[in-house]
């Protein structure tokens, strides 16, 4: 009724789904939006070019091509894919332990690297291995961005400060710092910390101010955005017109004009080897920020991502910057959002965006000469602490202390040790943390609410008990993390309850029994049974039964299987079963 | 009424709540045990240290102060420490990887290895750790435990052979063996095959022999199990009276005599180093294994044995061996249930079987100067082809293709790479396969059975389904490894039917809801509002519910939460509900 079922045909390119019906609106909406996301993303491209330690061409060249491949072959309709701040302190993190930044080898690295995360994202989609990316939890994710946030901006600290500093953690970084206080640059400073100024100005005032002279919201909303580029030109022109050069601001210097050559990889063993694991990391990183960014905004309009096809989408995006001399990709959150909210509707706004960088690329580039590079820090610094989140972690903390422990790890990690460690950490700590806190789980001993068929936990509600008959119910899968902790509890519940002479498990919470857990049943149907206690299991789930059914077990029971909790008692301990049914008359 | 509960008094050293009432009955049963076991000790302790690559006598030495240590800080009362096949192979394995075999550092590092395994133990005992030994899953264990034998009996084939071989894997030894085929010493393979028929007809057919004769079972059983010594002393004889050692037999040479010296472990601080990760292992393996036995024992008696305690006591055992010139020990199985059944009824039996091993260090060494290394070869592998189960291999295929999945990795590993990558893969591999198998959970769409108030999946049962309200029941908790794959499956759900107005998620199988899959609930209410859909929750369990109250969640969820799907249904198509409780008058 409100939103159109997406065909199943396949079609090849999958842009054929979208070019087929493409018409002169469409270009039209497009065309506006790729002219706003333009000019959003010059000062960005050269700016993480630089973060992550490359020419600012660089940046320019991976904001071509890789644009144009996921227009072809990606899923999401206004996702606008280019260098991102995370992604390339990864790149920077990485390369430079394979090579000297500055030198040919480093760039060949970052080229080596991008093809490694095509590589690998092309094959997690074809593989249908999406899933993977779950690995990264949500807690973990977002403490990697806050802590990444924090790292890119410390990083930065050297463009505005004009001196030389160090490390890829915050303690090394300040520790660099300490010693060169005395060698900071007074231009570059008033440079740095006017645009830094300027723009915070820009995000939180401007837009109040311009709000109430009556603009239209989207004009309002595209002069905050246009900030960076204006910092840009007016720093540029203070440089150029001061000669600030002398004075020892560092500027960007002139940028090689013309498209970027095609080119294949390096074909470089030894990167190709060592860089592995750093593009599996930042595919994964890449993939999830960029999906995350996708599906919120395909669902402003009922449409839907595809997590393979947007796999195979970005890969073709890290090759394509790989064959053009640029460095890994992935989709931004606030270029995309610029993107949908300037009208963007197909793809078709990447090809048109690709083609201004192109454009710039080709004539603009003496005009860069001069911009110090105190603005392109000024603008990352701003960008990346709007992703510090501290509201986050503060949820996190009331909500679950286990995942806030995931998440303060990651945090911590990344500050004082660098981003990959920090990451794996995260991964690590969740998943250990999962498991310990499913290896003991939530064990209810429950009896006969007076007056229904119901069963609850007796430490919550008023029920009745069966001297005779122990009925547990388990609020979790049987699996090798708990299963021999809830043998071992079970079989010291009926200990301490030396009237006992039978055990219901209630199975309405075991949503699977795997075969260590098969083999703690059978262990403690053997331990009653030594100790003359008869064991009997409960609604027990339909494909839980199907498998129980492939083993001995159900032979091996020295009780029953019973469909309800009451079906037990009624067998077991009739007269108790109906004094609880009728609990005046007892 | 049938079994006593252990009081809860706090006692110092444990051994106090036995030792406090022990007497001469006791005694004469302990005794009579500790006799028996001694027999039985001696060839294994002899053949384990073979296996380990040390001096014979080492394996004395491990079957002294260990067991005194265990029946002061253990809780088994029935579990007979010392060398076991398994972790003599993973001794022999790590430290034969730091040290020459054969060397003073060999003996030194295996010394250094008990140690650190005694201090993991009694560290993991004292912060209630043992749960770890849980990540041990069951298709590893016996996986792993299978794969141990086949290499432990492919290890020993040297000795039966005559030949010098090399690995630690079966490839290598295979490998190694190839060229050495006429080498083969012939007095040896017919000592060596010799033994190891007469040890199989000994467990297959003496038996039933001896039965038919009318003795009494217990006999028959200890008689079957002084198989080894019979076949000690036989071919003993043999290689001294025929004076086989000029036939190039292998003997085990001059036993230095004498009680073992007590020492403090070397202070090799690349040992102590070097060797941690393969203690941690030796720990845990050696803790699982002897925790089954001491379980399994423990219950046919009514006993309960206390995992903390048992993880102190197979520490203070293994510290005990560090400090008398020894190697790692644990629990044993087999000749644990000789003791059990034997009569031991307190580890008074383990500190005789000590006093008995002790007086055979002492006086009876000179008797084994002649024992050939081909018969101990020939006891281990008759003892360890029983380890390998291919029933539980076929059991686990038919159970569960995930856990048979693991165990297969672990045996190709262990065979293929060798003993401390398999225990590792399999790990791994149990912990990927179960966030893999929880990553795509069972999700139902529920319709309500007619006539009653309850909801069942619509594709096992023939249910009424509401054209207004999408009812879902997901069979898992929700966390980081599947919110989003359930986030995507839900929404997508709901796109392929138009008429939803309502989506009722169903609570009763949800344990557990984290950080991440709060975060997940949040985005699919906010992607299923903007696509004009309402979404409720029913059957919330206690627990999440009191934890989802800590987030802003139920603020932000744009429909209700239901105590029951009936609720949820009167209230969201009350007609509909109306007209599946009375089916016959629709």
């Amino acid at each position: 009724m409100r939103f159109g079922v997406v065909g199943k045909v396949v079609k090849w390119p999958p842009a054929m789904d979208w070019l087929s019906g493409y018409g002169g609106k469409d270009a039209t909406s497009d065309g506006i939006a790729a002219v706003i996301v333009t000019i959003m993303l010059i000062p960005q491209s050269l700016a993480y070019a630089l973060l992550a330690g490359l020419p600012p061409q660089v940046g320019l060249y991976a904001s071509i091509l890789p644009l144009v491949a996921y227009a072809l072959f990606g899923s999401s309709r206004a996702l606008a894919v280019g260098p991102v701040a995370v992604v390339s302190l990864l790149t920077a993190a990485s390369v430079s332990k394979v090579a000297e930044p500055g030198s040919p080898e480093y760039l060949a690295a970052a080229m080596i690297l991008a093809a490694l995360s095509g590589i690998v994202l092309v094959i997690m989609g074809l593989l249908r291995l999406g899933w993977i990316a779950n690995l990264l939890s949500h807690p973990v994710v977002s403490g990697f961005i806050t802590a990444s946030g924090i790292l890119i901006a410390a990083s930065q600290l050297k463009h505005v400060l004009g001196v030389e500093l160090h490390g890829h953690n915050l303690v090394d970084i300040m520790h660099s710092l300490v010693p060169r206080l005395d060698k900071i640059n007074g231009p570059t400073v008033i440079i740095g910390v006017g645009a830094i100024a300027f723009l915070f100005w820009v995000r939180s005032r401007l837009k109040p101010l311009l709000q109430r002279t009556g603009l239209s919201p989207f004009l309002v909303d595209m002069l905050t955005k246009a900030g960076p580029v204006m910092a840009v030109i007016v720093t540029t022109l203070a440089v150029y017109g001061l000669d600030l050069k002398q004075q020892g601001v560092a500027i960007v210097g002139a940028i090689p004009g013309g498209l970027p050559e095609i080119q294949v990889p390096p074909a470089h063993a030894e990167f190709w080897r060592k860089l592995f694991p750093a593009a599996v990391l930042i595919s994964l990183i890449g993939f999830v920020e960029s999906i995350s960014v996708a599906q919120t905004l395909a669902a402003k309009r009922r449409q839907r991502v595809n997590a393979n096809r947007e796999l195979t989408g970005l890969g073709a995006a890290n090759l394509a910057s790989a064959f053009s001399g640029g460095f890994p990709v992935t989709g931004g959150f606030s270029r995309s959002v610029v993107n949908f909210d300037a009208g963007a509707v197909t793809p078709m706004a990447g090809v048109f965006t690709a083609v201004g960088i192109a454009l710039t690329a080709l004539f603009l580039t003496p005009l860069f000469q001069y911009l110090p590079k105190a603005t392109l820090a000024a603008t990352i610094i701003v960008a990346v602490l709007s992703l510090v989140d501290l509201g986050e972690i503060r949820r996190t903390w009331r909500y679950s202390k286990t995942d806030f422990t995931a998440m303060a790890l990651t945090i911590a990690v990344v500050l004082g040790v660098g981003v990959e460690a920090g990451v794996l950490t995260g991964v690590l700590a969740s998943i250990a943390l999962f498991l310990w806190r499913t290896s003991a789980p939530h064990v209810a001993v429950v009896g006969q609410v007076p007056g229904t068929e119901h069963f609850r936990n007796v430490l919550r509600h008023d029920v009745m008990c069966s001297k005779k008959v122990l009925s547990v119910r388990v609020d979790e899968s049987l699996y090798f993390a708990n299963a021999r902790n809830l043998e071992d509890r079970i079989y010291d519940d009926v200990l301490m309850r030396p009237t006992v002479e039978h055990v219901v498990l209630m199975g309405s919470a075991i949503n699977q029994i795997d075969a260590s857990a098969l083999e703690s049943l059978e262990s403690l149907n053997q331990r009653l049974h030594d100790a003359g206690v008869t064991l009997h299991l409960s609604e027990v789930k339909g494909p839980v039964m199907d498998r129980l059914r492939q083993s001995h077990f159900p032979e091996e029971l020295t009780g029953q299987f019973f469909l309800s909790q009451f079906a037990a008692m009624k067998t077991l301990d009739p007269d108790c079963a109906q004094r609880a049914l009728q609990p005046d008359q007892k």
